[in-house]
């Protein structure tokens, strides 16, 4: 009879930590004991409900135990409490209230973990560890006293130490102003948010439960930004602006030139940015009814020109060979050094740089997509107006840009558009009447579809987008409207209407209305210097780590996302590759910025990560012409790779997976949870 | 023949410190092979002249060396250069282009040694050594490589840490807008300045051979600022400037009042005091021609109501029992969060403070004054709306603070000023006649000396300020005009016409003129009230430390300059102590904050020190009433200490010396020079 015995056995799962402790022992206690990982803001005051655990009812017999009935000591008041104020399941307890009365099995689900995990469901990402660098702690603090003349400060610092075990804080001065006010109003209980185990940053009177973060990818073109609850880890709302930089110029290199050009320039575009990227953040804040106050951590990241500017750093140098960057750490200011209004406590961090031309954008993809954590050889492309590339095993990483111009995001292209409704994204092209058909963003039905101008409603087709002209031109190389060298065929004028002449050469009508969309020879040659940019720059990498072939593809970025890799592959845009091992990434860039906001450690791992990636200069190698001028020809079916992907040396399936052991060159990854 | 042996013997001087090295080896390598500590900026080239050395001629026998004449190389071109530009006398060299050619004996100046000593002359203060928080570093950075794609920054910490051993220093994001420019500038030869050999704080193209730092004493009525070479640790600039919150309130209470009345009125006085120093400092900045951006390092001192105004933080609570400091260490927060435009990188450290009414002034006082390194018991005071009461030898430091209201600084006297031109400062009154006989501010003679109104020239005689009242009550107690109670005889009426009738009590006419000074019985009161409340403090820590006697009196502050200290005793205003152990310690605070700026170990040991001050505080001290009513009368001869002064236990000639010995409680005092 277990209950008669002076010690009891309890068992937590998942991870399987057992021990004996003194009957009345509170299960936080001898789960701190054990070394089980249970997440407390409150301290164990049975006000904050984070150290929540699970009473499974049943027989757990590989255990050695017979029941959970009864061996627990009964409902506490602050249990009650708790559960009439929220939501407390019958089969849950706080384990700061709870005590031994017997043998048990408890379960901690993963909010109660520290360090735990999210799974996404609701955008393109992966799963992200949640970790983050800054911590709520609730104290009680000591009333001043007449004879011992210590400061507030002092003696929050102490509760701290005393009950957190957080010794030696430093204080944000920024919150000296509101300290004594905010010990008083919460007569001298207050929650304290403390930054990487360091320093005090922000503090409220009273219990505080939750604080937020902001991940925000600056692109040159959009500017993405994710709210996150930095206990939970989960996105709450996620937003989009332009970028209002595109103003002063469309792609960077215009953008350089305006600071180069313009004395003053780069601080007008420093302002902008973090004009808009403000508003952004007080749209989130709006949406989700998060307070400017309660947001105490921001994570960036972007090309190294946006890197740059952001930072208030002049980009002259990123336009100017050798490309210089400022500086290539990861960077940490203050969120009002960057002119954000959220609580003055706030740090911004920004992820670091690879090269000058490859920026904090790939280091978040990079830590997006683990790469470097397959056997498999993985290509990793991110295509903008430049095509950031990572080549990488669990040996090597290697990096590089290349410039695509802007032709797949439909810019520099005669009836281009953004993706955006009315867009064509879809090319079908009948090899024998030459006939297309098409589809456009905002409309499910095809152009040939029974209905299509219905389905359309107000909607006009109102041009192509970088998906669509991949298609379109890829669809008129297997209709043979143009030939290997990319040229329209003009004898086809003969045989169809959709052949016109155009100037002093041809272009193929894909949409006969107002506007029309014409494919010109011009729009063909962009594409073709477009995709022969990012083949010439994937054939360096894949020349520089010695293989022929690449065993997983991800095409990462809103261009990743809608292309048909299909027709990718047609073109030679990307290197030939089992199709089921050709994925969409997502944002990955974006996904890097909301893990390093969640996770401390993932800031660690990308630090480390990006000294070890071999960076490939494009611009200064002999062979990225070479390459370039062969990949100008359209292959269909001779992908240079093509003939040597036998080679590859690990059975795919299984080269695929990702690996769970140590990496080659002696280096670890770093485990969940681990310190 | 020393010239024919391989090694020769090198010895420097003053530290003796000798070796033997081989021929052709660099002074400055000898020396810090040896530990001998020889400056430098621009890490031996040439350029900075810190490392310069004195080659004496003559005989050192003492040493075993016959003469230095021909044992050094021949001026080196750098060296050449160097005099060109700037001053080399024919016995000094540069020590980084200079070889040893046979035995020498090498005298390293106290200027190019690292950490020294400047020995004050200009102002009343002691000695300070000089090892500033911020050091100059010249050094050369790699340029940008295409292939090797680090930051600037990065080659520039590389750089600091070849050079100087300067390894994972920090960088202030203030100066990463302007690094790239001035690497380019500098033609990859910059001058870094490096904190506390932690952070790169600033950066300058090219030799930058002298950065500068301000000490400010926040006082409630003046405000007081030094600027100093943060190299040579001299003052090259002081200047004052009325406290602008006086117009919120004379005193202390009163604007503390006026914050609790006016919600935002903390930051109304926030602002204005800060707005002051700026200008004050800009005003030293002109006065000595130094451009802001070469300020990177603040002190500030002054009490804890200024100290909370000053670092934006309300004096509310110190109003209010139990007077709770919103933090009583040292603070170091950014020049600019103060709002004062310096350099970017320019940090402002404010020194700890003691308690609640013991601010950083004391602090300063404490650090400058150092009376726990002697053996015997020092007092010491310092006089303003407050008094600042240290008493201590080598085994305690006690601290209290005593209400003395402002009759010491001249206000709230009938004809009372501050001292200023014009204002009586010194009073004789011949007990026969009651004939008065004064000293003004901004004349020599006296007012019964012959030629005395044409030697005031345009000045008037216009009131009677701290030390004047003071001596005037004094001799008009000696003089029998008022007695022991303080009273003003009224039957002196019939006696003199100095005497006259005030309302219904009487008054004394110091000066007949226009306008008249007359000391009336209120102001009498009011020297009452502040002497009794000084001794009141006096006692209760002499109490505490359980002596009756001091053996040293110290003076601070503007009124210990002025007041002739003989009769400060009469009145009982300072225990009865030999004449000749009372004396003047000047702007001990401000002196307190000058050797915080330049020296780093200042600070460690004040904030150090401070935490072992056992505070007093006065205001809840049943006896602080007693002894206040006892000391209300004026003693002649029979101050209360003087009966028991023989039982101090050390001969007061020894005692005094400043202590080399270690301290007890197991403390030991800071060598100087050591990290």
């Amino acid at each position: 009879m277990t209950e008669k015995r002076s010690e009891v056995l309890v068992v937590f799962t998942p991870s399987g930590k057992r021990g004996r402790f003194p009957l009345g022992t509170p299960l936080i206690s001898a789960a701190r004991q054990l070394g089980v990982d249970i997440d407390s803001v409150c301290g164990g005051r049975g006000i904050c409900g984070r150290c929540k655990v699970q009473v499974g009812e049943g027989e757990f017999a590989k255990y050695g135990i017979r029941s959970n009935a009864g061996h627990l000591s009964p409902l506490s008041e602050p249990e009650q409490r708790f559960a009439e104020k929220h939501e407390l399941p019958a089969d849950c307890r706080l384990s700061c209230h709870t005590e031994l009365a017997g043998d048990v099995v408890i379960d901690v689900p993963a909010a109660s973990q520290v360090h735990h995990q999210v799974v996404r469901k609701d955008y393109q990402a992966r799963d992200v560890e949640v970790n983050p660098v800054v911590h709520l702690h609730y104290v009680e603090v000591e009333k001043p006293k007449l004879h011992e003349p210590d400061g507030d400060l002092q003696r929050l610092r102490e509760a701290l130490a005393e009950e957190w075990q957080l010794a030696d804080l430093e204080c944000d001065f920024q919150l000296m102003p509101g300290l004594q006010a905010s010990l008083r109003e919460g007569k001298w209980r207050v929650t304290a948010a403390v930054r990487d185990r360091r320093e005090i940053v922000a503090v409220w009177p009273g219990f505080k439960g939750a604080v937020y973060g902001v991940a925000t990818d600056v692109g040159s073109t959009t500017i993405a930004s994710h709210l996150c609850d930095l206990g939970s880890g989960e996105v709450l709302a996620s937003a989009g602006v332009m970028n209002p930089q595109i103003r002063f110029g469309e792609d960077l290199m215009s953008r350089v030139s305006y600071v180069m050009l313009n004395p003053g320039g780069d601080k007008e575009l420093t302002r902008v940015v973090r004009e808009a990227i403000g508003q952004l953040i007080q749209s989130l804040l709006d949406e989700s009814g998060v307070a400017a106050r309660d947001v105490l951590e921001l994570t960036f990241v972007g090309n190294p020109i946006m890197h740059h500017l952001l930072l208030g750093m002049s980009p002259e140098q990123l336009g100017i060979s050798p490309f210089a960057l400022a500086t290539d750490a990861a960077t940490t200011v203050r969120a009002s050094d960057l002119g954000i209004q959220v609580n003055p406590g706030a740090r911004a961090y920004v992820l670091p740089c690879i090269a000058g031309h490859v920026g904090a954008d790939t280091a978040g993809v990079l830590l997006a997509e683990e790469p470097d954590t397959y056997d498999a050889v993985s290509l990793v492309v991110d295509v903008g107006t430049n095509a950031e590339i990572l080549l990488a095993n669990r040996e090597r990483i290697l990096a590089a840009s290349s410039p695509t111009g802007p032709a797949f995001e439909g810019a520099q292209i005669s009836c281009g558009q953004r993706a955006a409704p009315g867009a064509i994204e879809r090319v079908r092209i009948d090899p024998d009447s030459l006939e297309p058909r098409f589809k456009v963003i905002g409309c499910d039905l095809w152009s040939d579809d029974p209905g299509f101008r219905d389905a359309l409603g107000p909607l006009e087709v109102s041009g192509i987008c970088g998906s669509g002209i991949i298609e379109a031109v890829a669809e008129m190389y297997l209709a043979g409207v143009i030939d290997t060298d990319g040229g329209i065929d003009g004898a086809l004028v003969e045989r169809s209407a959709r052949v016109v002449p155009e100037g002093r050469t041809y272009a193929y009508v894909l949409h006969d209305g107002d506007p029309p969309v014409h494919i010109v020879q011009n729009d063909v040659r962009a594409v073709q210097l477009a995709k022969a940019a990012l083949y010439a720059g994937v054939r360096l990498l894949t020349d520089r780590m010695g293989v022929q072939t690449v065993d997983r593809i991800r095409l990462a970025g809103a261009f990743g996302s809608h292309i048909d890799v299909k027709y990718a592959m047609v073109l030679g845009l990307i290197p030939d590759c089992d199709l089921s091992r050709v994925s969409a990434a997502g944002n990955a860039a974006g996904t890097g910025a909301v893990m390093a906001l969640v996770d401390r450690h993932a800031r660690a791992a990308i630090e480390a990560k990006v000294r070890e990636v071999e960076k490939v200069e494009t611009a200064v190698q002999a062979e990225f012409q070479d390459y370039f001028v062969l990949a100008i020809a359209i292959p269909h079916k001779t992908d240079p790779f093509a003939e040597l992907s036998k080679s590859v040396k690990l059975p795919r399936s299984a080269a695929c997976e990702r690996s769970e052991e140590p990496r080659g060159r002696g280096r670890r990854r770093r485990k969940p949870g681990a310190e």
